[in-house]
């Protein structure tokens, strides 16, 4: 086997090798089908219990009550970024509340101004995103088609300890990087979405929970595949899904459920991991300067920041000598970033760690 | 290693071995990467490669001009069912001019309809959808927005032998169960698109071959992810695309150049494949009876019936006995149907074809 080095990147992000070694295996020919999973038809029975089994182990992870459908789609979290508005705010006559907390949220509220009217309830742009709102600062509209959040800001590293309350208004959450990390009161949501390339599997499928009074109101005058209502009457077989992606959800699930223990315990580890990292840039002395504050982190992604780009260039250099990989931030933090899904091993972070501190104690 | 059958799936379908083997062999460590090709980033080198490696297959394939862009997107063909006349049609005070000739046509001028107007230039209901119109049968609005066609319907096995004469007007053309599978003079078209789970890779991409004058039409209101223009302009990379399904299409079009050696050699093993089938239907005396007309036959799909719904019951069972697999026809056409993609190997037809002439000869 090739090597593996530790791959801290925001997306396509580490998956649990388990999963991998068991997508390989079955790659050429899938037990009991004479085929491999890519060649199965989406209308076999044998795919019909692997997307079954991926939807019902969501639902168990969640507890999704049952008055939520839940949908496997296409397009990553950026067709939904057009999909809401599409659905729920053009021709409603009604405005969609936004909180911008970062590169996300303000990329969904500018595609959801194609479709209609859009109300900014807070912008986070004054501390360069780096936290998310106080409840006094968000003053909802009781009238408003929706209100949208994103948990966890992937790019930022900021995530909502947990969701605002925002009334009798149905709450729109884009959970891309934090899906699955942690328990969640879905009966909180009136729509909660995830692309998978994060956390639940490869890139290509994106996760949809979704309350049925919200897939009720898709208007007719949308193409098929664009219209909730539609796309949740086809059970996501309104055309071919993505077979391949839809399977490596559920074997990433099977995993959550049966080897890690359901979502409790994964969010404990996830505690742990991002406490490791938040300790050696809090205890740096100021080496390592965080982009978050404290009450808004991230759990997920983990941006810091050093003195000089020079010595940035350094640390991202002799990381990866080490097969500490995929540790620079995005432009528009600059600095570093660690993405610790779920599936990056605690030994990974240890070593990132152990590593901060050494590089610290070498170069300060 | 498990066993594999002959699978006559019309899609998710058969992939050469080889391209299985290369994914499964770099499914936990991509040789180079330190990771597997699930877990690589769509901003890395490695990636970046695969894209580009998969575009410039395609473009050989084909001869693509330099005036065409190619597109790797999301949703399958029906999205596209969608987009085109969301981008095309729509607010172009024009009608977009379809002809009808089975199933995939019929949805996509249904789809086409929320968006705009559409005439039906030609219909083949009363023969069940049993062939393609001749020349004299089609007379295309000078002024329409586009003429749209379906080179070949998967369900019903007719195929356009050529592209017909559309004058001036941009054609549009569903090539998804043909794709790359004979050569095609893309300057004819306008745009020309196929989703990948027949002849190119895995569910989950479609590719979008489309002219420059088509990609400038794309009106401003639309969310990113379903504008064509802001599409090309992000070169397939707007957001993070299916990177894996997008290596299984790179991996199919090296087989397709370097083993097959391009598509006039594909197209001669297509033909010969498809005249075996033909010729154990006509030479049946009546015992197979094909559905489609003679100088519209499908050189991928070829549904064919027996007299009775026993007798069909009795074939489809006796074939999966001895792995011949997934030959149940669609219920719009009942009966049976083999697609015989281009990765349906020559055995694999030659096997059906015997186990025909002898399923006749005993049940005759």
């Amino acid at each position: 086997m090739e090597k593996r080095v530790y791959n801290f990147s925001p997306g396509p992000a580490v998956l649990p090798v388990p999963v991998l070694e068991a997508a390989q295996r079955d790659l050429v020919a899938f037990p009991g089908a004479g085929c491999s999973i890519l060649e199965i038809s989406h209308r076999s029975k044998t795919f019909d219990k692997i997307i079954n089994e991926a939807e019902a182990n969501i639902r168990k992870l969640y507890g999704v009550p049952e008055n939520y459908r839940v949908l496997f789609m296409q397009g990553g979290a950026i067709l939904q970024f057009g999909m809401i508005p599409m659905n729920l705010l053009r021709n409603s006559g009604k405005t969609a509340d936004y909180v911008v907390t970062g590169t996300w949220t303000k990329k969904a509220s500018a595609e959801a101004k194609t479709q209609g009217s859009v109300r900014i309830v807070w912008d986070g742009k004054e501390g360069n995103y780096n936290r998310v709102p106080k409840a006094e600062e968000l003053k909802f509209d009781p009238n408003a088609a929706y209100a949208y959040i994103c948990s966890n800001e992937t790019i930022q590293g900021v995530q909502y300890p947990r969701e605002p309350d925002v009334g009798g208004v149905p709450l729109i959450c884009d959970s891309s990087s934090d899906f699955l990390s942690r328990p969640v009161p879905i009966e909180k949501y009136g729509l909660l979405f995830a692309c998978a390339q994060k956390n639940a599997g490869p890139a290509g499928v994106t996760t949809v929970i979704i309350r049925d009074d919200l897939v009720a109101r898709s208007p007719e005058d949308l193409p098929s595949l664009l219209n909730y209502k539609v796309f949740a009457e086809g059970k996501s077989l309104l055309n071919t899904p993505p077979t391949f992606a839809i399977y490596v959800v559920k074997l990433v699930t099977d995993w959550l459920l049966n080897t890690i223990g359901g979502l409790e315990k994964m969010a404990e580890i996830n505690r742990k991991k991002a406490r490791m990292l938040y300790d050696a840039v809090d205890q740096s002395k100021g080496f390592y300067l965080p982009h978050a504050e404290s009450a808004s982190r991230s759990m997920m992604n983990v941006p810091f920041k050093l003195s000089s780009d020079e010595l940035t260039q350094k640390f991202l250099a002799e990381a990866a000598a080490v097969d500490l990989c995929e540790l620079k931030g995005h432009r528009s933090v600059g600095g570093c970033r660690a993405s610790i899904y779920n599936a990056m091993p605690v030994e990974g972070v240890e070593k990132l760690r152990d590593f901060m501190l050494d590089f610290a104690k070498k170069n300060g």
